[in-house]
Order: structure tokens, then sequence, then C-alpha cells
């Protein structure tokens, strides 16, 4: 896919694997152990600019276009999918923010964001929920002059541990509503979640809202539009960035397993000599090369807004991290015994892969608005 | 995948997929239950300029890229495989005498298979060897001044009942080699193979040579270089081709399955309304986008003449290949046993799908050589 | 699964493959291209006793039990799919008429079906109707004294083209209905349906129903009961007897494979020693074993009246049509192009195979059907 | 399955299960997490007799035969895959001794083992070895009368840190040697391996021996035999103590799953509604069934020393634990986040199931071992 991209992506590809290469692969699995990605290791991606990568240069950001963004993802999927998430959430809020967000709140949220001096964490899904936005029990009670009071639960939100301020997405009465609210709030309550699967140093937190006052100065956008569109916003990139980690990853699965089947003998032959195995490996590279491909042509409909981006979207996501948990669970096999000890870098990704699948819409919700899209194009190709 | 392209290729895949609508779609199944392309369709594509299409124009061809070219085996590919395996072997045959004649053989040939005056034929596989080109058993034997006589058996020769020309690999002793053979030759005999799976329509013939002579003049390249230099030429696009080809029935798959999902019912619900079928819908939409890329990005490398483009022939050749065959079968089950009878498309391609997964090299072989550039660097990875 | 039959059973066993591999094997290909099983074939099987096979003695049938009437499908289904589709109907037929009619009826009928002078068609398929059985067209409407009209079309009738009795399904107002229709009934035509991607002996038709009168003599079961408890008996036959025949057109392509692999060389290689091609062998021998077992358990729990008997011959349908399907596709990749021409019956059984997935219950109905199944047992396992 | 067992084996499958719920289900998470089984624990499994369940009640064990032995591996699969590690190497040493051993050495080490006051530690693979015995690099260096030193290194040793008894297996010249080695030898150092992805609690351990001496008397059967006799008993026990393994955790995915499916809604649709999770439940409920089935077949044919068990028990082995990895993959989707933690046993099912395909041989070698059979057997058929 390299050769899609201009020479000033190329350059940037180089240099954010160069960082991820020194900074990230070395430690990954440290932060998994225990279950925190370190402060310095925020502010040196703040440092670098990558907290702020899509936020234009008036607020500070660095004003890359999404493609890049998407090189920035998948460099860093090859190196820890718990910190790539950091990347995942950052842009989810800020990108709301920048394009539904009126000046005020620009101006109070996006620099800081920019320079990732803040983390954003976006509150979309609760206990009960699964991906059903519509289902969200969250309330927001009138409080007068348009501000707000807010009840209710989100859980599995990423980052909430560190983020200084949630994009919180329920309902007034029949609208959905969003807000944002400082970590500060009165009547904010956030509990880590530990012991996860994968995505351990990802830093999950259940919040808790205790009629916790929203001045209307907090309100983003216009009641009733939160779920049709300000998350979709949010939710795009979130696609894209996981879809990307995905790839990241789906390319670790590779590299790991041909560098280990070129080397690694089993009696007197080495481990890719043998057709079983080369089946496997050529499965992989093949996939590296689509998802690679499906992500870059989402990215680049994203930055020429063409209709199609959401679909394409959706597709990146849905075939890569799919193809990131078959890799991983092919990895494994060609590192056999070694490939399930914590040493291996395999092992890790065999568990962050299945929750690629899952967040931003699991792979089956995603079938679900595919075949939507899919079945709808072909009725009028039908008649 | 249609974003990826210059405004001219796009214009021009227009046109070819306008030209399939009228002139292959509605007639494919006839060629199919006839077992032959009709001669008048051979010469519309002629006209069309489509069996000239990557010669260049000083011998009256179309000098389209490879990009173009593939965009034509697509379009074709939609419509029928059969005939699309025409452009396949007219293209190996081109190519590799454009790329390897000398410039006598140049003219000789390369007008008439640019105007689709002759049609050529690639003879490459014998009856014992499967894909293993070291094991041909063609021999050319000395016949002084640089002629031979030539014997063996070739077979599963695409077109070999319709071709003028054929391009013949063997040996002279240690010495891969390869001659271009006029039908009407002394000692050729040409036998059509019928009952096929699949790709019915696409003359397929058996050949023998016995005592042929050869005169020096056919003779094209070096003796040493028909395995190493030539038939690589041939295959290349071959691969592309075909890939190009699977892609084609792969979009068929997909605009079949989602028409009748979006209109059949059974009982009181829309076919397409089960999410036992919607799996598969996202799934095939989803293979066809990724198909399109893997296609394109072949296309693209071996216009820029990259080292990679040869994988990524392999990889899209692999990856569409597997892609067509399973949405075949994905689209049969979507139409029910509607699906299963010759008035659906859908079941010629679950047919022809299979073969895609044969010619130019089986699933198989391609898993051998992708692995084994993996693996490669992999192991300049792992040091 | 062999050592978990009775010694009488594998003796069975032994005979029914004997007449297989002598009558149906080395002819399945001539009947596949004549789209036709000769009479005398017919008849043969008759004499061997084979279409009466679990009709009690006491109608002339053999009196075999569940595990001999699949191991009987399973030996036909090795050679012919579309010839085994004829011990299908005729069970279907027979057993809904021993289980439902009443002695009259019986005695009319079953010698004939046991003795195999008569065919019976299970006409229960209708053009807009799928597997939904509530959407029914077919009509009868009150013609006094117990007596009926019908009118209706049904399609995809496997043997109607031959069969001497149709058992026909439909409604009588809000009442489902059922009745025995002699081929000769005045109002009945008998459409040919040729073509077909797979059991193209089969003898499937098309049947009209113009205001054909149905005697009240011939009314099988009580108004109301034809869908709930009469076409429930045909249909765990059916599923029974498919899931078997796929077993043995999945053995098929085990033994065409492997003795391919063995035997023939690809340059110096036997084809069996790359390894892409061993795992599909492990694969394809697991899962006749499988297959194997599932359908024992399914015949076995029939033959003990087992309640979860109708689960699992959803189950061994289900498990056994898919990997038939999946087994097919793969023999052909191992015999390479060999493969993709009829003289190989690995060719056939591509074919035949997917019919199989689509005959008696599309796997997504299943799907359906055993998802509710586990599902409700899931509930029950919740609280 | 279930009826295809004895009354008396059904008897013992309720109190395994009963069991299992009551003493294992409860705390395999915490396990799990501490990454140990607690020493009551395997006092319990003493008491009930699991410890010795296939060793004859003259050395005070069970006497079971192989299906009652399967029962009992699967039962405790369902709870932990870690915890029945312990039955499978209890059972691959005690079988061994029971086959090979003198008498001397049976009185010495069968009782213990029988009431499970010593633990039987089966070390086999090597830091060098992966799967291939002829491999192995442990010495046994000649000591005069029949004793000899032993110096080298095993890995990945289930219940290494826990065993009184280790079986080692290595060479001596070229001939391959076995021997009873006691925990408290001199020269054995046993170091605990931690951070594994799944079977966390099954105590592996590295073992390092430095010049141990081994008397005579410990030497198990004829130099020469160990891996060509005494291995493939403890081997056979092995698989098939693992595929029923697999099975009891592929029936936790499966129950696991569909009661989450029965009870979960997302909004206002329970999850199992969706097809798209339909098409999940249906193929891992038709998966435990058909390796329950396998598993089945792979023991009676074991209690019935027939020549086909050692294919049978890699066939229960290579389907059971491919399909327990699949299945839950799939129980992880269905279940959705709340999936992904450890409070879900279906988080921990994800990483145990990718040991089952490593533990006793890979996918991969078993394609091979499966394959080589097979295609031998082709090969007879097909002269």
């Amino acid at each position: 896919m390299r050769s899609f991209l201009t020479t000033e992506q190329q350059a940037r590809q180089d240099d954010f694997r160069a960082f991820v290469a020194r900074h990230v692969e070395p430690v990954a699995a440290d932060w998994d152990r225990a279950q925190k990605v370190p402060q310095d290791t925020i502010q040196q991606l703040a440092k670098a600019g990558y907290l702020g990568s899509t936020l234009p240069g008036k607020y500070g950001g660095q004003g890359w276009d999404t493609v890049t963004f998407g090189l920035l993802n998948e460099a860093f999927g090859r190196g820890s999918a718990a910190l790539t998430d950091l990347l995942t959430v950052q842009a989810m809020v800020s990108m709301t923010v920048l394009k539904w967000g009126n000046e005020e709140q620009k101006s109070r949220w996006l620099p800081g964001l920019a320079r990732g001096e803040i983390v954003g964490a976006f509150a979309l899904t609760e206990p009960g929920g699964g991906s059903n936005l519509q289902s969200l029990q969250t309330q927001f009670t009138d409080g007068g002059d348009g501000s707000y009071r807010l009840n209710g639960q989100k859980t599995w939100i990423s980052y909430g541990q560190t983020a200084g301020v949630f994009l919180v997405v329920g309902f007034a009465g029949a609208h959905s509503l969003a807000c944002l609210l400082p970590r500060e709030a009165d009547g904010l309550s956030i509990e880590p979640i530990t012991g996860l699967l994968g995505f351990r140093a990802a830093g999950l937190a259940r919040l808790t809202f205790r009629d916790v006052a929203v001045p209307a100065a907090s309100v983003l956008g216009k009641p009733g539009s939160a779920l049709t569109y300000l998350a979709p916003v949010g939710l795009q990139y979130g696609r894209i960035s996981t879809a990307c980690s995905a790839l990241g990853l789906l390319r670790g699965c590779f590299e790991e397993a041909t560098a280990r089947a070129a080397t690694r003998k089993v009696g007197a032959d080495m481990v890719g000599s043998f057709g079983t195995i080369r089946s496997l490996v050529a499965r992989m590279g093949t996939d590296v090369e689509a998802a690679g491909l499906l992500c870059l042509a989402a990215c680049r409909a994203t930055d020429e807004r063409l209709p199609e981006a959401f679909t394409k979207a959706l597709m990146a996501k849905y075939f890569a991290s799919r193809a990131a948990v078959s890799a991983a669970a092919d990895a494994v096999q060609i590192w056999g015994a070694a490939g399930c000890h914590e040493d291996a870098p395999v092992s890790r990704y065999y568990r962050d892969a299945k929750i690629l699948e899952i967040i931003e819409g699991t792979s089956q919700i995603h079938e679900e608005l595919l075949a939507r899209n899919f079945i709808e194009a072909g009725a009028k190709r039908a008649f």
C-alpha cells in the first residue's frame, strides 16, 4: 500500500514506525502486565504531536489528513493496541468537538486536546446497551436556562481512568443529547475496570453520573442531534482508528510469524518449511495487503468526504479486525508453545485482537450494517 | 476502488461494462451450453480493440496501461469467465512477443494479434506436469542452423480450438526453449476438450506435436531463457487477467445475490432480512472491495515496474479466486433452489469460479510461492 | 463408525457398497450427462429391495431399521447423489403413509412402494415458497362428502418425472391438508426441469394442478394435521437420507482425493507430499469420521424414538452437506485441472454437493432451526 | 452422545459433572489469577479417585475404561482446562508405567499415583524440540551396571511444579531411553513457568538435569524402546485426555453462549434473535455433538484395542481443539464486551482453548500425521 502514499505520508510513516519501535514495542508487554500506560509515555506522545494529529494547526494540532492519521494508528497498532486506543478516543472526542462544538467550546477544549495536555474519552456505551444507541438510559433532565442534570452509567470507557474530559451521550426526554464533562465534575465517579482479556493497559473505566450539573455551555450541538449528527463523527474516527490498529497488529503477527518460521527449527527442519505452516503464512501476508488497502481506501474516502466513506470504514474495520484475530491465532500456532508465553508478542496479540473485533461495534453489528447497505443497493439494481 | 482511477480509466471502465452488459451477459449462458464462443463475438471484441488492449499503438494495439487492462478483464469477468479467458491468453502471448520477440517476429505477429485477426494461445501445461515447469517433457531437437524438430504434448490449452498461433514452451536438451507455432504447422494436431466443469466456452484443447519443423525464425528469445525470462512475462499477465476475471465474477455474485436478497420473499419475509443471509452478504461485499484493491495494486505495480509486482499479482490472484469460489457458493445459497438452475447466472458462476482457483497456478501453488517470498523476507527481519 | 454397527448392519453395508461399486459408480457420469436414471436401474434397486427398505415386511418391505437405511443412503451417495435422491423421496412418501395413512391407503399404496413397482414423490415445495411451509399456496377447495378440488403449483419435485404417486401438501382454507395423487389424475400436468447444476439425473419436475378431483379416500390424515404431523415424518426421513447421501459423497471426495494424492506426481513430487495439500486431506478425513458419527447418531435416535431425533437429524444434515461442499471443492484442487473434467468423479461431486446444501432445507434454514432449539435450551439453563 | 453410554457410564458422568459444578466452576477463575491449583483441590480429586481413574483396582485405582476416563476429562474441561491437565499427565505417567514398568516399578509407583498421593509429570518436550521426538537432546550416559547419568533440559512440563515423579525421555547414545525420576533427585532443578496465555494454573515448569544419577531400577523398559513403545502409550492417553478436555471447554462455550443469547438484550432485542448470532450458535452446537462423538469413538477404539485407535485419537484431538478455539472466539462475540472480562468464563476459555491446539502436538503436526495415514490408505485403494 506504500506506493499509494505521497512522499510526505511515507516520511511520516517512517517516523511513526521508528517511534513505535523505540518507545512502544520494547515495553508494551510491561504495560500489559501493569494494566497501565505510564504517564511519561502519554507525554511523549503529546510532545510528538500524536495526540492532536487530526486537529488543525489553528488549535495547536498537526492538521494531518486522515490517511496520515491511519498510518499513525497502524504504526502504533504494531506495538500496542492498548496504547493505540488512546489515539482512538482522543480523535473521537477532538473531531466531534471540532465539527459540532461552538467557538467557545472549541477554544476551551481543542488546544489542550491538540497538545495532549488533556485526554478526551468518549462516553457512549452503557451497561445494558451493547451497540444499540436508541436504548441509551443516561438521562439529561432539564435544569433551566439550557442547563441539565445528568444521571446514568457508562461502561467500558477507554482511558476513562486518565481522561480529563468526557464526551457524554444520553437522552433529554426523547431527544438525544451530548455534553462535555470535565473529570472533576461533582457527582461523577470513575471506577477502573481491570482483569480484561486484552487492551489491559487501556485504562478502561465505569462512570456513574449522580445528579451532575451540566451548564448550558457544556452542551454540544443541538438537542436531538447527538445520535444522528455528533456521534457518527466520532464513530467514523473510532472505526478508522480501530481498523488501522488492527492492521498494525496484523502486520505484527505476520512479521513475528515469518521471522519465527524462517529461523526456528523443529528437529532438522525449519518451521517455515512445512506446507501446513506455509498455507497459514500465505493467507496472513495476503490479508495484511488486503487490510492495508481497505484501510487506505477508507481514510482517503474520509479525506475526500465521499458518501461511501462510512461503508468503507465499516469494511476496513470488519475485515482488519477479523483478519487480526485469525492471524494472531495462526501466529501462536507457528510459534508453538513459546507463543503462549508473555515473552512472545504473539501471545498478547492473540488477546488484544479479540477486543478489536468487539470495540467500536462487534463484527456481527458490522455485518448487520454492511448487509443493510449492500441489500439496499441491491434493491436499486434489481428494479 | 473507483476513486483510485484516473478520469480516463473510469471512462474506459464505463465502456467496458456497457459492452459486457449488452453483448456478453445476455448470451453467456448460451455459450456455456454450446461449449463455444461464437466467431462473431470474437470479431466484436477485436473491433472494439479489446484483443490488442496492451499492445502499443505502433503495432495497432490500444496501448492501455495494465490498470486499464485489469478493468477490461474485470468487466468481462462479470459476464463470462470463459470469454475473459480469451483476453487472458491473447495478452499472455502478445506481451511475451512484445518483450522478447525480435523485430521480425514482432512485425509478423503483433499487428494481427493487436487487431484480433488472430488469437494467440499459450501452450505451457502438459499432461504430466501440473504447475511444475522444470518437468516439461516437450522436446525441441536440433534441426541444424538454429532450427528444431518439436515433439510432445500440451493440454488444457485455453482457446486452443481457435488460436492461430501457439506460444510453445519446452526443452532443447537442458535449455528451456520457446517458439511461435502457426496453427497450420505440419505435425500439429489439435483435439478439443469438452465436458468441463466450468470455462466450458473457452475452447480448450489438447495439442500433439509430431516432429513439427520449427525454423530458426520462429524461436523466441535465446535458448535457456524460456522459463526464466519469457514465461514469467506471460504468466504475470495471465495472473493479473485471471485475478481481475475472478474479481468480475465475484462482483457478479454480489450483485446477483443482493438483488435477490432484496426482492425475493420466503413466506412473508424478504430473503435479505435473515441474519444468516446478512452475514454472507456482508462478507461478500467486503471481499469485492478487498479483491478490487488487490487487483488494482497488482496492476499499478506492474505499470510502475516495481519489483513487488510479481508478489502482488500472486496475492491478487490467490485472494480473488478464492473469494470468488466462496462468494459463488454463498450466492447459490441466497438464491436457493432457483440458483441451481442454468437460468440463474450464479449457477454458472459456481462452476466457473472453481476453474479460476486452478488455472494460472492453483491456490496451493500460490500458497507455496507466497510463503516462500514472505518467509525469505521474514528471515531478513529476523537477523 | 463401523465399530458402532451390529454384525448384520455391517454385512448389509458391505452388500450396499458392493452394489454401488458394480451398478452405480461406473455409470453415474453417464446418467448425469443424460439427465436421467435408466428405468432398468430403478428396477434393479426395486429387485434388491432398496426402494422398500424402511417399510415393514407385512407390506413387502425390508423392515430395516433407520441405521441400515442410513447405510444404504451413504453407500449410494458415494456413487450418485442423484440416484440416492430416489431413495430419499421413496422413504419420505412411504413412511408418511405408513404412519398416517388409514388401513385402506396403506393396502393400496405400500406394497407397490415397498416392491418398488411405483415411485412416490413428495410434493411440498412451491415456486414462491422456499422452505416456509406456512406460506403454501396450493389450495384444496371443498368438493363435498370429504372430497376436494386441488389447484396450485409445485416445483423442484425430485423424481417427479418418474413418480407414480405424489404426496401433495396444501391448504384447505386455514387447515393444512395432504393427499395422495396418482400420476394419471386428470388436471395434473408434469413438466420436467432440466439444466440443473447438480442432481441432473434426479428427474425433477414442476407440477401443475388444475381443478384436480381428490376423492375423500385420497386424503391423508385429518385436515389441519398435514404440516404439524404428516410432513414432519417425511421431512425427518428426507433429512436423514440427504445427510447420509452427503456423507457418501464426502467419502467419495476423500477416497478420490487421497488416491490421487498418493499416486499423482507434479514434477518429481507426489501431490500428497505438499503440506498445503496435507492440510486439506487431514480436514477431509476428519470430517468423514465426524459426519459418519453424526449420521449414525441421528439414525439411532430415530430408531429409539428419542425426542432429540429431530435435532440430531438437523445437525447431521447441516454438518454433512457443508462438509461435502467443502470437501468437493478441495478434492478438485487436489486433482488439479483433471478434476475439472467430467471424467473425474470429483467434478460431479462438486456440482452435486451444492444441491445437498439446499434440498430438504438450506443450511441457513438449518441454522435458524438449530439455533432456536439451542437457545431455548440455553434459556432453561440460564434461569 | 449420551445414548451411546452404558447406564454405569451415564451415572459416572453425572457424578463427574456434579463434582465440577460444585468444586471447580466457581473457583476456576481464582486459580487462573493465582496461577495455581490449591493443594486442597488436588487432594479432593485424589479422594474422589479421579487421579487413579484408569489404573486397575489391584494398585488402588478405579479401573475405569477409557470411555469413562474420557467422560471424566470432559466434565473437568467444562470447569478448568488447567486442572484437567492434571488428569492428563497423571494418566500419561500411570498408564506408561502400568504397561511398560516391571513389577517392582509398578509396586513402587502405581499405588501412590492411583491414590493421588503423588502426581506424575511427563517430561518429554525440550526447549529446542517442538514436537519432533527424534531430535531430543537429553542424554543418558552410561553409569555402569545398567545405571545412567542424566543431563539435559525439559520445558513446558505440566504440573512440573507439583509432581513427585517425572517420566523422563531422552537418548542413551542412539537408543531412546526413559526413566522415572523422583522430585528429590540430586541434580534436578525445577523452575516454574508463569505468565502463560492459558493453562495458567497448570503449574508448568522447566526442568534441568545436571548429572543426575539414574539407578538401573529407575530405567523404564528396554533401551531403544522409549520412543517407539513407551511414549506412544502416554501420548495416546495425552491426546484422548486433551481431546475430551477440549470437548468440555467447547460445551462450556456453548452453554455460556446460549444462556447469554437467551437472556441478554441489546436494546429491545434478545442477542439470540439476531441471525448473525444464530449462525454462530448453530455451528457451535453441532460441533459439540460432532466432537463428542469423535471423542467417544476414540475412547471406545482404545478400549477395544483397535488398530485405528491411534488415528481416532488424532482426529478427536484435532477436531475438538480447533472447534474449541473457534467456539471460544464466537462465545466472546456473543457475550460482547462483558465476555472480555475475567468475570466471564468465556474470557478464560478463549485463552485456554488456544493451548489445547498446541499441547500434545499442534494442529499442524496432527495434519501431518493424519494426512500421512490417509494418503497411505489412499495409495492402497488406488492400486
